[in-house]
């Protein structure tokens, strides 16, 4: 059975992404990162979905102990609104090719040859390394940087919902089966999504773009 | 003053790359990694190399607990001679990779334009991503992936020593007043160091070229 790396924040788009991949035949390894987010519960979520989907899973704990986003640093607030024009202050310098970078690790050490990540540039963050011209580029780098890519079997990393929105990531998932109450995309930590930050935004507009209820209500 | 960041293992050829950097006028930022290779005494040389050279740095503690090289697993025994041909089994999967994502990270939140790392293709270990095509490569994950990059301010990642020779760096490293007698080459973490791992080697064949004594020999 062909293996594969699977990034899951435990949010919607990388939840879907997993659904995906095992629809595809693969036996996903799933890598869920702590690396000083403001709240646990999307790990919890990232767990949850992990062992709904009958999945093994690695919890790696990071630490960027230089801050430099409003989700690391506590003293900082999160925005409610974003201008779309700008890159938000949620932004972790870094962040998904620090993850990719433990997945190409984890990809060769379990000898699996694909990574797939939920990333997204349509209804998106604003977060560069979402989008996809980051993921054309890291192609040379495992190619030149790796023992597989050097030996002409480079590890490739998927991005199957690059270019989807979130109505159609949404409509994806309820045909996989994606159980969407385990998953979590607010900013916060609270009991209850907050419904104000620009994820809670976009999630609830892929929501409402696809008629169908959000389950995380209950 | 402008920053920089330096990759620190607390080997001889990080070590000089510190002290190169310096000399250019850099406000030096160390990051050092345990990794959970086998012996903690590269760690403490690199503690001992940031501090002679007056230097900040952080110790990054991250955990690869899927293996696949000789120098994470200690039921693999890590080879006295290699083919040249070959990779060794001390290829650690998407070590510099990992390192230097981190780097980036540290760079960004810190506002550092620079990342140095002592990397090397000629008397060297025989790992990919030691080599100048891999750093090539990762020119456009930069100004594709990070804020900073698509800002048109991407960070540099600097490879000075990427085509010495071992020698050629020990000499650079006695003009710059290198420690080398605090750095730590050796594969083993005993007393003094073996004589004969593949480090060891090409560490002896530089300071004989260089026609200079090793230091830590006392």
């Amino acid at each position: 059975m062909k293996k594969a790396v699977v990034l899951l924040s435990g949010g919607l788009d990388s939840s879907t992404t997993l659904f995906l991949a095992k629809d595809q035949g693969y036996k996903c390894l799933c890598l869920i990162f702590d690396y000083g987010q403001r709240h646990k519960k999307e790990i919890k979520s990232a767990i949850k979905i992990a062992k709904s989907a009958k999945c093994d899973f690695r919890l790696i704990k990071i630490n960027l102990p230089w801050g430099g986003s409003s989700l690391l640093d506590r003293k900082l607030k999160v925005p409610q609104y974003r201008n779309r024009k700008t890159i938000p202050s949620t932004y972790v310098p870094g962040r998904n090719l620090i993850f990719l970078s433990f997945a190409l690790s984890f990809a060769e050490a379990q000898k699996a040859r694909t990574i797939f990540i939920g990333a997204n540039q349509i209804d998106y963050s604003g977060y560069p390394d979402c989008r996809g011209e980051f993921y054309q580029a890291l192609k040379k780098v495992i190619e030149k940087g790796t023992k597989t890519g050097v030996q002409g079997k480079p590890a490739k990393i998927l991005t199957p919902l690059i270019d989807k929105n979130k109505s159609e990531i949404i409509r994806l998932g309820r045909k996989l089966g994606v159980p969407y109450e385990l998953t979590w995309s607010c900013y916060s930590g609270a009991k209850t999504p907050c419904g104000k930050c620009d994820s809670c935004r976009l999630r609830a507009k892929g929501f409402k773009e696809a008629r169908t209820r959000d389950p995380i209500y209950g």
